[in-house]
């Protein structure tokens, strides 16, 4: 049971810590370095993926998982996965000839760190390295459950989802045309896809009934977009120290944002706007579901 | 049964050829082009993926699922996945950060063709689609086989693979004190794994004993060294005209190769041997073996 993972499953800062805590233990086995020249895209994948963070993907995996009763084991493992890929995907987004940030997780990002080669190395590495976590069979003694979340993470994360995203958000540079329509699809690709899939895997892996399976996805694309909109304040109000990344970079790039449409004070409150649909969603589950509550809350009154 | 795929399976250059036709309808249906402005990517993933090519791993994996009466739908998935696999890898290695390349198969590399984030986003989007290729029912009707196949996959591409290969050859490179040994690894990490994983597929897919597939991994690892042989000595002795990519680039960056240690004549006898070698492994099969023979003596013959 994930309960044994959270000290205190009633407070969300604990539970996070804890499940951060358990998520790195289990990166940092994985990514054990090798004797050979090649032990270099391990330092780097381990830069990357054990790099202090919220672990915010893997948390809503364990808090998924805990409606459902799933072990441990399960969990963890696909907690694990969802966070290589998020970090590939920070990894690759930050190169020179994407968004080329210097800074990331309050430290200098992964190619400025080791190299430009070493970074789409070790970007491709993690990938790669999340669907053979997904297709151990560690993450579910059923083969079919195991290839189920292999589909869904390929599907958030490839052109239809989180990849095809990305290249919009690339296409939409300078681009201060687009409107809300076209800024939600955006989001939905690049950054809900993936969170979407983080909040599914636990009813994945416990089995769990359609209805309880869609009230999931419909909390994790309310979610998604509160996130995102938070993102964008972050970029428009929040300092470097405070995120640990770079900020302003949204408006010094005239690139829309649902800031740059809604307004601060519009996209303040949709985004809280959209926690309270979030929560909604869980009505079924009880109190079972209150840490998935309050992270609702905490996405979008984070600083970072 | 593969052999409706084959209009002459008597005849390898036919087969090659049917393979690689009935391998791009596949990849040609799969990267239908969307609506959206990340149509750019789809774009970018099918110059890559359809450019003229000999499509030697799909055609292995065809061969190799021949012997064990696979049938075609399922042989064609997991064909079109590995050569997605191996397709994404060739975009990333041709990146300028890496081996910074301006031909493939014959035509400007993917950067070239539309620019690096592109083509970064392109390699993340054929990596992510060969796993959900391999997940997808079609490939099998048992989950167990498809989360097999995805497991190897994920470790032959991985940082213990063709990733961790990469990593040691960028390290490798003005390194003139490489021994054979050391060479032999990087070769089967680099490209060794990724043909020895198209070679087992077929045995995967056809529940083979253990003795069977044994066998074809034995044959894969002497194909593959011998394949890799054969690209020193095209780099050494080939044109660009007729490989279709740039050469002599070992030499210019002073690259310990095959052909830098045991010269043009030992490299060429090495190559042979090998080829012998892989055939003898097929013992077996007997005469359903027979196009794996013949690819065996064309991977040393090619020109390109």
């Amino acid at each position: 049971m994930i309960s044994e993972i959270w000290t205190d499953p009633t407070n969300l800062a604990v539970a996070m810590a804890d499940s951060a805590r358990a998520v790195d233990a289990v990166i940092d086995r994985l990514l054990a370095k090798p004797d050979g020249p090649e032990a270099r895209v391990y330092e780097a994948m381990r830069y990357a993926a054990l790099a202090p963070g919220k672990r915010l993907r893997p948390f809503l995996v364990l808090a998924g998982s805990h409606l459902f009763g799933v072990s441990q084991r399960s969990a963890l493992q696909a907690a694990v996965a969802i966070e290589l890929l998020h970090t590939y995907s920070l990894v690759h987004d930050d190169l020179p000839a994407m968004d080329d940030s210097d800074l990331r997780r309050g430290r200098p990002t992964c190619h400025k760190a080791f190299d430009e080669a070493t970074a789409i190395l070790a970007g491709d590495g993690l990938l790669t390295l999340a669907f053979e976590v997904l297709a151990h069979p560690d993450t579910h003694g059923d083969p079919a459950v195991r290839v189920e979340l292999v589909s869904c993470l390929a599907k958030a994360a490839g052109s239809a989802g989180m990849v095809g995203g990305q290249m919009i958000d690339l296409m939409a540079e300078h681009d201060h045309t687009l409107d809300i329509g076209a800024i939600t699809r955006l989001q939905r690709l690049k950054t809900g896809a993936l969170i979407a899939f983080a909040c599914e895997a636990g009813a994945i892996l416990g089995k769990a009934s359609n209805e309880h399976r869609r009230a999931l996805i419909g909390y994790a694309h309310d979610l998604g977009l509160a996130f995102q909109i938070a993102d964008d304040l972050l970029d428009a109000e929040g300092t470097a120290a405070e995120t640990g990344k770079s900020v302003g970079r949204d408006a010094e790039a005239g690139k829309a944002t649902f800031v740059s449409i809604l307004g601060l004070e519009g996209a303040r409150k949709q985004a809280l706007a959209l926690v309270d649909q979030a929560i909604g969603q869980l009505d079924d589950f009880g109190d079972k579901a209150d840490l998935l509550c309050q992270v609702a809350h905490f996405v979008v009154e984070r600083k970072s």
